[in-house]
C-alpha cells in the first residue's frame, strides 16, 4: 500500500496523463500532478491499463523451472490424472515452489490478481494447499492469490476427499472447488449437494470446473441453479470453463444464459481455441460477469500457454473473432476489470479510487498493445513496482 | 543455390549433426562433415527444422509500416470489401512496398516459401499483381513467391474480372482464385466454370476461398469435385480454409474428406479460433495434403497476426486439441514439409537432397520450441543465410 506518481502515461490509450496513487489506491489522474517527495515513474507516454487479472489457472501444477515435458499421455481424462499423480511423485513436485514459480513469471506478465486453483485428494492430502497459501503470504503485496480448494481427483470417487476439502477451507482456502458432478464423480446430486453444504458452513464462495457439455452440461448447470436458489447463493457460486453455454443450440444456451444473469453466477474462461465457448459478446449482452484465465500451463496437461493475460485477451478476442478496436477493449477488460468484478473486486479499474494496480504496455493504441503483446514496460501493484522490463522484481526460486 | 556448413545443429530436436548444404540442396547431414573452403555458421547446440511454408496469406493487403489501424468496420463481408478498397485509395497503398514488407518480416521468422492471393478486381485491375510479381523479383533467392490471381471482390457480380483474372495469369501469376462461388458470387456454376477454364487454357492450378460453411459450403465442394474429375484437374485444385470440412456431421464431412484424398485436393487452413475447421487429425488419416498459412494480418480485416508459421504451428495445435509432443510434430509438419508438399514441394524437408532451406530454433525440443517461438536464430534459403535473430537481413522498405 504505497504511494507513487506515474508520469507521461496514457490511460487506456487515452490523452497522456499522470496517475497519482496514494496508499494503494487511485487518488488522481490529470496533467501535471503534485510530485513532492514520491516515488515517479516515467512511464515515457506508453499506454497504461490496470492489473491483469488471472482469475483461472493452477498454480500448484506448472513444471516450470524443469526440463521441457515431454508429453507421452494416453488421450482419456483418467490418463491424465494418473499421469500427473505419477509426475508428482517421481518429480517431488514442490507445490509451493512451483506456485511462486508460476506466480512471479505472471507478475512480470503483468498480473496483480490471480484465483487458481489448488489440488486436494486422499494421495497428497492439503500439501499443495500448504504450499500454495506458503506462496501467498511470500507474495502478498506483490500479486493477490485468491485461492480454491480443487478436489482434482473426483469428491465421491475418492471417499475421504469431502473432508479433506473442509479442512482445507478451515485452513483458509477462499472457495470451495467441484469438478464435473457428472462426468467426473458419475453422482451430481452427492458432487453439488456436498460442496454447497462445505461452502454454506464456512460462508464462502464455490468456483466448480465445468467441462461437461451439450445438454450433461446444460443438466449440470439447472442443479447448480436449483442449489444456488435454495440456498440464497446468488453471486456466490462461479462455474469456469461453462463449455455447454457455447453449444450451437441457441435456445437452450439462451435460457442458461439468462439464468446465470439473474442468479449472478460468475463465468470463467480460459478461451481454448479447440472447444465451443461461452461467447462473450453473449455474456456481455445479458449482464453476466465474466472472467478469464490462462489454465494450467506447461505441466503434465498440456504444453501451451505461459501464464501471460495481455496475449490470453488476444487469444479471447481471436476466439470471439473480436475485429474492430472497440471489441479488443472488451477482451481486454475481461481480463482485467471484468475479472476482477467477477473475483467480487469492484474498484479494480484506472479511475479515482481503484487499485492502485497499474500496467504499462507498449503499443500505439491498446488494440496494438493487445495483439502484439510485447514485454511489460512496468507493472504497479498498490503502488509498488512489482516488475520491470517483463521481469519480477523479486526473483523466482 | 549455395554451399553452406551448419555445425553443431539438432535436427527436429534429435542428436547433434553438421548439415552441408550443397548448391542450395542438402548434400549430407553427420557429424564432422568437411569444412575446406566452405561458409560455416554454428548452431550452438539448438534445434534445425526446415523452411517454414506460409501456404495462405495476402502480401498485398498488410498494413506493415503504417500506424496502426483502428478497425471501425462494419460486420457484414460487404462493408469489409468496401472498406478496404477505400482505405487503399485514402493511403495510396503500394502493393509492392507492402508486399516487401510482409514477405521480408516472414523471412524474419523463418519462412522460405510462400502462397500469397493477390487481389485482382475492376478497380484496380493488375496494379497489385504487378507489384507483387515485382517483390518476387527482388526477393529471389530470400524466400520462393507463388501468386494466386485472386478475385477478391467477386466474379460475376463484377463483369470484367474474368478477362482481368486471364490477363494476370498471362502475365505470370501461378494459379487461378476463387472465392465463395455460391455466398459472394450468387451463381456457382458460372463461378467455376469460369475460373477451371482459365485454369486449362494456362495450364495451370487452382486455388479456391471457400469460407462457405455447412452443407452450402459440402455443395460448392461437390461442384469442385465434378469439374475435377471431368477435366482431369486431379491434384491441381486446392482449396482454401473449407471450413464446412470442420461441421459436426460426421458423415457429411468424412465424404468429403475422402474425396479430396481420392482427388488429391490439397486443403489450406489458418486455423482460425472462431470458426470449425478441418481436423488435423481426420486429413491426416486420410492421407489429405495439408498446409497452413497466416492468412492475412495487420490489415483493414482484422488486427490479428504477425506473419510467424512457428506461432501458427502452435495455434493449429491448440485449435486441434494436440498435447503430446508427437502430436506437436504434426503441427509443425503442416507449416513446413506437408504446406509445401500441398504446393507440389517434394523436397522441402531435413532430408538428403532436401532444399537447403533450414531454420535454427530456440528450445530444448520442437515441441518448446513451437510453444514459445521464440526470435529465430538463422534463417537459411537454399545455402544462404537471410535472417538472424529474427531480423530479414535485407532491410524492408
Ligand atoms: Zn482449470
Ligand atoms: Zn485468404
Amino acid at each position: 500500500m504505497s504511494d507513487l506518481l506515474i508520469t507521461n502515461a496514457r490511460p487506456m490509450g487515452g490523452d497522456t496523463a499522470d496517475i497519482l496513487i496514494r496508499d494503494g489506491r487511485i487518488a488522481e489522474i490529470g496533467k501535471g500532478l503534485e510530485t513532492a517527495g514520491l516515488p515517479v515513474e516515467d512511464a515515457g507516454g506508453r499506454i497504461a491499463i490496470p492489473g491483469l487479472v488471472d482469475a483461472h489457472t493452477h498454480l500448484d501444477k506448472s513444471l516450470l523451472g524443469y526440463s521441457w515435458y515431454v508429453n507421452e499421455v494416453g488421450p482419456r481424462l483418467i490418463d491424465k490424472i494418473d499421469n500427473e499423480r505419477k509426475v508428482k511423485r517421481d518429480y517431488g513436485l514442490d507445490a509451493h515452489v512451483q506456485s511462486m514459480r508460476q506466480a512471479l513469471q505472471s507478475v512480470g506478465y503483468g498480473t496483480t490478481l490471480i484465483r487458481s486453483h489448488v489440488d486436494i485428494d486422499t494421495d497428497e492430502g492439503l500439501i499443495a494447499l500448504e504450499g500454495v497459501m506458503e506462496t501467498r503470504r511470500q507474495l502478498a503485496g506483490i500479486v493477490e492469490i485468491e485461492i480454491v480448494a480443487f478436489p482434482q481427483s473426483g469428491l465421491m470417487r475418492r471417499p475421504g476427499t469431502a473432508e479433506l476439502i473442509d479442512a482445507g477451507m478451515a485452513m483458509g482456502a477462499d472457495l470451495v472447488g467441484g469438478l464435473d458432478p457428472c462426468g467426473m464423480d458419475r453422482d451430481p446430486k452427492a458432487h453439488l449437494d456436498t460442496i454447497f453444504a462445505i461452502a454454506e458452513k464456512y460462508a464462502k464462495g464455490i468456483d466448480i470446473h465445468l467441462h461437461e457439455s451439450g445438454e450433461l452440461g446444460a443438466f449440470s448447470m439447472e442443479l447448480i441453479f436449483e442449489r444456488i436458489r435454495a440456498l440464497g447463493m446468488q453471486g456466490k457460486v462461479a462455474v469456469s470453463h461453462a463449455f455447454c453455454l457455447g453449444d450451437p443450440d441457441w435456445n437452450m444456451t439462451q435460457a442458461l444464459i439468462d439464468t446465470c444473469a439473474e442468479l449472478d453466477v460468475p463465468i470463467l474462461t480460459t478461451a481454448p481455441p479447440s472447444r465451443e465457448v461461452p461467447s462473450l459478446r453473449r455474456l456481455r449482452s445479458a449482464g453476466v460477469r465474466f472472467g478469464a484465465g490462462v489454465d494450467g500451463f506447461r505441466d503434465t496437461w498440456g504444453p501451451y500457454g505461459n501464464g501471460d493475460m495481455l496475449e490470453r485477451s488476444m487469444l479471447l478476442g481471436m476466439k470471439n473473432n473480436l475485429r474492430r478496436d472497440d471489441e479488443l477493449l472488451w477482451a481486454l477488460d475481461v481480463c482485467t476489470t471484468g475479472g476482477a468484478h467477477a473475483m467480487d473486486r469492484a474498484e479494480h479499474s484506472l479511475t479515482i479510487g481503484g487499485r492502485g494496480d497499474v500496467v504499462i504496455v507498449e503499443g500505439e493504441t491498446v488494440g496494438e498493445a493487445i495483439v502484439t503483446h510485447q514485454p511489460r514496460k512496468l507493472v504497479v501493484t498498490a503502488g509498488n513496482v512489482v516488475a520491470r522490463d517483463g521481469k519480477s522484481l523479486k526473483e523466482r526460486p
